[in-house]
């Protein structure tokens, strides 16, 4: 288990930082700790799945977790 | 495990309803929903807790977690 949280938080935190350079995220989106929670998420699926949950009671949780998804962010002021 | 999720998942379900009902939240919440993503949550960080995460990778993730927490929601047209 451990070994795929860290290829997932690798490849997540790469991704997310490739966002912020291409200002598709605000320049100071904290990667590590946006990969830290989508890796959070992957992993309470992944129990709950293996427990029974239904596809559709996941998919709610995916939608939540996607509120926390931050935006552009708004221009930085002085 | 599966115990555990239950009965977090009936009493943030509970929770949140109330919310609902006293206006902290809009009326139309899914509670099931929410419920479940919290709970995704804290099962995620439960794994990531015992696999050595530490607690501020774990705090960011909560704070994470909390943009995906509904505000009391605007008025609905018709």
């Amino acid at each position: 288990m451990r070994g795929c949280r860290e290829a997932w938080h690798a490849s997540l935190q790469a991704r997310i930082l490739r966002s912020t350079e291409d200002g598709e995220l605000a320049s100071d989106t904290d990667a590590a700790a946006l990969a830290t929670f989508y890796v959070t998420v992957l992993l309470g699926m992944s129990v709950q799945a293996r427990d029974g949950a239904s596809r559709e009671s996941l998919r709610a949780a995916v939608e939540a977790a996607m509120r926390a998804w931050p935006g552009p962010g708004a221009p930085r002021g002085p």
